[in-house]
């Protein structure tokens, strides 16, 4: 199987699609990205790596850092932090509040962003948030193995200027005690952690423990258990689109978790990483072309966990 | 790997744990049953099969019925049959009626309650209940290559008397003209599906070509293409255990369908059809023991489609 | 105060107007009535009438029924009716389902369609729908001091054809035991009280023992206790225009009930029993000319209850 | 009729039943009130005032302080204000955000916690909340002829502390650009408002304009229309009460507001203004043996707007 030459025609094919779909205007950072963009990168657990289009473009990763985070929580917390978060798909949109008044400000997993925002304060742990930023940033150098990797402050700051649904969330659930710093400490967290830059090779790699037993197959550096690394690509593959997961399931039979920056990180357990993105955006709020560079992949590559 | 002692095992490691769970109540007939039962089966791909507690007892098969019903749905109407059930996950009980308001009469996926009185419609094209039913019965024969299987009209019956929710639902979404046929046909079909009676042989054997790319290994029969196979998988994976799908893939990692009556049909692809049963349900009304029984079964074997 | 001019000139001021909102078209018998009709008649607490435009054209009186069956219910089953049936405004569509869900079975009030249905289940108690229909025409007969009102039985038979969503209201709550006889008899019975047909003197006779502390003053008959005509009163001001009662509070200030036979009866408590009629309904269901009368001559008589 | 032994007698009747029902609790300041206390003041609109009980000890107004933001959001802004804020029950506890995620942002009604903010927003109209509270304040004072009431500053700041939800609601209709002000300004105006702290017969003169066409008789002052007046005594009854209102009016049948201080206002048109006050609430968060007193006057004084 020709990994590059399956990228290369999938990239050549989206070609004439470019700038499909609409891209996220609520934060007026992301608003001013040229569409016409399309990156993809795939890290195999063997160690090779392959790349076609803009996939050294760097982008803001957006939801996609909650599988990050996510990781970083279960190892402070453990499994005692699923008193505080669920673990079913949510049935609505990515910033609904309605389930939460009815489910006592628990959200329904930690993929949509109350779930994030409750991880997010488990792992501020009572530190500040500069702290807790710092620790995330780490955590990303060490999966990816790049230092270089940092967080956009312009997408943060902006973020924070609108996102008055995540204030409201986060006070929500504060008022059922299920946020436990103050709110502009976690969300300021939060906004930072969202506006994590990276690319398509960058992305790939950090995600690769991740379909490999938990352990990065480039470094050797053992992230989590096999077991655990099992346990989020599950929760990516029932959780990781929003109202679209059952969707891209359906159609691209992977784990994976989008961002409204336009990327999608995919995992072919035991097999690689698979990182795309292109910056318009469906009407669920995931990756129009992204959605199909990674549907035509897991046909071509027979990747699909849903058999050959 | 000795399935065969893993199986031997499990059951003998359930046994103290027979009787948890409390039985489905609502309808009598399934009340009746005594619930210190446990069986499982396998059959793998290659052709062998494995059994061991009461694997041999047929049991009142319910939901799970609704994945051949919907491959059957498949082969008459086609992809178009999406335009009148979704594909997501519902973040509901398995009997919500408030989605559909919503919605406008469109079931969130086949494998609610709701949608699988739409997809009931969609078989019945035309024709009356007992051709109906008697098509989805030959076609079960003909997935499991045996034609002892039947219906038990007990139970059919037993579920007519007191379907109260399914009845509003029917008319519900007929309202929308979402339903074509009068709802007692539909209904009366409907029923007669879910009162299907299969042992946990018969069951890993009608299931077998969803792991094996739509083709019944023992009988050489084609039932799907590898893509719906797949597809039909992703749907069990994100939608089979209505309001517990992500907790099941979290903990088991296989596509699965459960029903009330206690039994769990789930697919290992490329690997193996299982099905187990065992009466007592957990608080989402799915089978206590049987959940436990496959979390334990896919560590053993490194079956999940999460990673090995 | 000379009521026949203000109800004259009511008529000729909404002259050009005639025609304006939509006929309810999901009831086909409905849907053939000339939209270009007014009728509005006046029944004072002394004893005098006052009638202009179509005031002796017979039409539907659909969901007005629901008071005379209320106070039917309330004089056999008595306050403790309240167990199965609100009193709270609903805040959703007269036809909603998903109140039901949430709170058990139980409607929000006895002016919904699903609260209509509960009262009418009481009323049957044990009867046949014939006897309950009949014992429901002669309190018509009664109350209006008028033997020659009658159920338009093509009007009920056309509700019955396409009143799914009735039948999926009755069939959820008898899920939760809310309905004690079958299905088909209660809504039976509750289609034909909705198919009373009355003409807006008639109307307004039978509503006058609400104006006069529960005593019919033209006939000497007593009907309810001057406590319990408040009552009612107090639920038409609340619940008696679905979700445009608090909108038909704001504007007219008179306790009123509709249909969606485009009929109002508006009650000014000590004063007179006023019946509109106008088949054009407004965006929420209620008779678009009909509150537009109501609020001139709310304005003019100074009958708010709200205030001089 | 004797005024003063009517309110004489129910004081001593309840007086048994002193420190029933539960103080709030959420506001930590209000949770410390002695629950064992009585109150009740009517002014007529000739001039006379009674009082009982403990009706010259002040308590927190809380939410009845609604009424008069409306009143002066009414000045300012118009009938135009509707298009911010609706006028239908709710249907939903005080402090619900889920119709407002189905309903773009736009409160049911001025009354719930939602409501209101967007009231205050409007009166804040580019000031400084320190203009709009003194604003505010002198408006109460002129209503009342009395210039001693002020806000407890204390209770303000407590609830400042504890008022997630509040928070929650105002960002979340930010987000729908139906606020329009920064939110800590606004909300820092809300809970001084709602920190109003009077007596029974300080309210009961403050909303006496409502009973007498818009005009204080006490002091001549013209409030409001005689219409303007009624339409908030509509308002009063129809949404009054959060989820009690249809109880309140179906028991009492006067317009009201209540507030979980444990106040009630309420307004008998043409006749008097009442204010009653016991700290204990009911389970939708109304005072108990306040809409205990209220119903018995009503029914001793014939003051119910349906009927004597």
């Amino acid at each position: 199987m020709d990994l590059q030459a399956i990228i290369d025609d999938i990239t050549a094919e989206l070609s004439p699609r470019l700038g499909e779909g609409n891209v996220a205007d609520y934060i007026p950072e992301l608003a001013k990205i040229d569409p016409k963009q399309f990156g993809i990168a795939i890290t195999t657990v063997d160690g090779n790596t392959y790349q076609a289009g803009n996939a050294g473009t760097a982008f803001s990763v957006q939801s996609i850092s909650k599988v990050f985070m996510l990781t970083l929580a279960l190892g402070k917390a453990g499994e005692s932090m699923w008193k505080r978060v669920g673990r079913e798909p949510s049935g609505s949109a990515f910033n609904s509040i309605v389930q939460l008044e009815h489910e006592n400000g628990i959200p329904r997993n930690p993929f949509i962003n109350a779930g994030a925002i409750v991880v997010t304060d488990m792992v501020l742990a009572g530190h500040q948030p500069r702290e807790a930023i710092g620790e995330f940033l780490r955590f990303i150098h060490y999966l990816a193995n790049d230092d270089t990797i940092s967080i956009d402050r312009r997408v943060a700051k902006s973020e924070q200027k609108t996102g008055f649904r995540n204030i409201a969330l986060a006070n929500f659930m504060r008022g059922f005690d299920n946020i436990k710093h103050p709110v502009e400490m976690v969300l300021g967290t939060y906004f930072h952690q969202c506006a994590l830059s990276m690319n398509c090779v960058q992305l790939a790699n950090a995600g690769l423990f991740l379909a490999n037993r938990g352990t990065n197959p480039l470094t050797g550096f053992s992230v989590v258990s096999a077991r655990r690394a099992r346990r989020i690509n599950a929760l990516m593959l029932t959780c990781g689109h929003y109202d679209g997961s059952g969707e891209f399931a359906y159609r691209v039979g992977l784990p994976g978790k989008s961002g409204v920056g336009g990327g999608i990180l995919a995992i072919a357990p035991g097999k690689a990483s698979i990182a795309v993105w292109s910056p318009g955006l469906n009407e669920v709020g995931n990756s129009k072309l992204g959605s199909v560079a990674l549907e035509v992949l897991a046909a071509r590559t027979g990747w699909s966990v849903f058999g050959p």
